[in-house]
């Protein structure tokens, strides 16, 4: 079965519980609109995470379901602020919350998500500890949203923003961004798998140590597919952190390092630019492609998977443990 | 000791510990937008009613307070997503936090809220039981804005909006936008409080009802200040609910069903005009004025406050009883 196949086969499995939780003290309206979220596509990577990582240390798929659909909820509460944050309109290739109704039903459907977070870990087994993770993990997401935001280089209208913005981002201030924005939610998501299947506290440290490399690899592709990838396998536009002015993204990082001043000036403008024409972003891709910024981002997300499937020889030889080490695999080497 | 000393004094026993679990988990630049929020005011009304239900049933301030903190930060959490909702600058009398630091800060402000309500619910005794009342209760508060939002009249551009708003709004149904929006975090404040103190059932059920009662009244009262308040005491506009277009208000739909065709036609229109003047809504408001509106929402709110009393004859006699008498009483003549 390939990883395609695996994510979606259980990540089904997670589903049919998760739709279940979004009903839970909301009229029907507003169930309708968060909803649109989780039906709307995604890989389910996050909530495989967890249901692999639980079995890989004896425990069952079953057992899993409603901490992986909380791990889920977590991203897309996430994801639905994010979109209001960024003003983003297509996610998957389909529209947003926020778009199809909104921002401010989406802020309301958003808040529900957190609600039905609290209601799926309530139904976890050593609920308390896993709660606690989560919330923790949020912090730290929130923490990763905000430095994303500062990190951008125009676009936005608050005078505190553009007081407090970043002019400049270094390797490490961008890979703390990283980590809190995107390797702590892997990280989370394979911790609770492994607390559930009752792994030892030396497995679990593994399977965490496993997710948050797996997590920052995810973070340097999705960047690098920013650039490079097509739009149509994509679902969401190429150029997009260009024309969001991100500079928070390590290919453009790599790629500013390598050319020469004037081109610098140049790719920094369109960052700056209020709208950033197509071929603004064709040019500046352009200038992007002449460095070695992509093979070089392309080597360190290789790096972290290397590490992260390294952590796993302290877990015993089992089907979920492959599976986990061609996850892996696939984080690098997705199209999407 | 006045009532507002009673507030004040032990609305302060609430602070310290609640801006201490602000800081967990969050940057010290998240933390500062988050403290602004809870520094700039507020009557703290709701924790406390949580540390008087506590003292009540014969328990002891001290015991009550990381619930009532709990109690506090909901009540915040979700002004700050109404502020952005409303596109609100002022708020007791000072800039609302979007106005502050801009939409973006204040989600992730408010996303940090969220946490931290786990943070001091974490710490109350009976947590589990806590964290379910309060996430319930947030789930109400969730459909009691989506009602809100859907009775305003005009000024919404979302085409979703558009489609659903209601263009009528009864008596009935803006009792439960009212009960969902605002009593129910009155009801969970005296239930929590008399949780924490060990009540009997029966003396939880009926300090639930009381803080239900007292949360419908206070509800009636705001919308009555927002039409005859005095702008300086009240801390911001007066007219807000008209210039807001919400048809949400009781003495705006008690004045709608006492007046003359023509008249209706003139008070819709200003609720419909998409900028409202100064002159519009003095105009709207002698209009109001002219009927029995106010003294019949007064009355309502007065009737409440009695239901509010009766129930805490199940109560034995003692100070704390006393002063949450005392605080049925300021709901409904307080000016502010």
């Amino acid at each position: 079965m390939s990883v395609v196949d695996v994510l979606s086969r259980k990540g089904k499995l997670v589903d049919d519980f998760l739709l279940r939780m979004l009903k839970v003290g909301a009229s029907n309206e507003l169930c309708e609109i968060a909803k649109h979220q989780v039906t709307s596509g995604g890989k389910r990577l996050r909530p495989v995470l967890t249901i692999l990582s639980c079995e890989a240390v004896g425990g069952n798929a079953q057992m899993a379901i409603p901490a992986a659909a909380a791990i889920e909820l977590v991203h897309n509460y996430t994801l639905i602020f994010d979109d209001i944050i960024d003003r983003s309109d297509l996610r998957r290739g389909l529209p947003t919350v926020r778009a199809k109704y909104g921002d401010v039903m989406a802020i309301l459907a958003g808040m529900h998500y957190r609600e039905t977070i609290f209601e799926a870990t309530k139904r976890c087994s050593k609920s308390m500890e896993i709660e606690e993770i989560l919330s923790m993990a949020l912090r730290r997401i929130i923490e990763g949203e905000r430095l994303d935001v500062l990190f951008e280089q125009a676009g936005r209208e608050s005078e505190y923003i553009k007081k407090v913005m970043y002019k400049s981002v270094s390797e490490n201030g961008y890979c703390r961004m990283i980590e809190a924005k995107t390797a702590v939610l892997f990280e989370a998501a394979c911790r609770v798998g492994g607390l559930i299947g009752n792994g030892t506290p030396g497995e679990v440290k593994a399977l965490s140590r496993f997710g948050w490399n797996c997590g920052v690899a995810f973070q340097i592709i999705d960047d690098l597919l920013d650039i490079v990838g097509e739009e149509g396998t994509l679902g969401k536009e190429v150029g997009k952190d260009i024309k969001e002015h991100k500079l928070g993204n390590l290919v453009i990082l790599y790629s500013l390092e390598e050319i020469s001043k004037s081109l610098k000036t140049k790719l920094l403008g369109v960052l700056n630019s209020h709208n950033a024409s197509k071929s603004d972003i064709e040019e500046t891709t352009k200038i992007i492609l002449s460095t070695n910024a992509v093979k070089r981002a392309y080597k360190k997300s290789e790096d972290f998977i290397k590490e992260a499937k390294a952590e796993m020889n302290t877990l015993s030889p089992s089907e979920a443990k492959n599976t986990l080490l061609r996850l892996a695999d696939f984080i690098i080497e997705r199209k999407f």
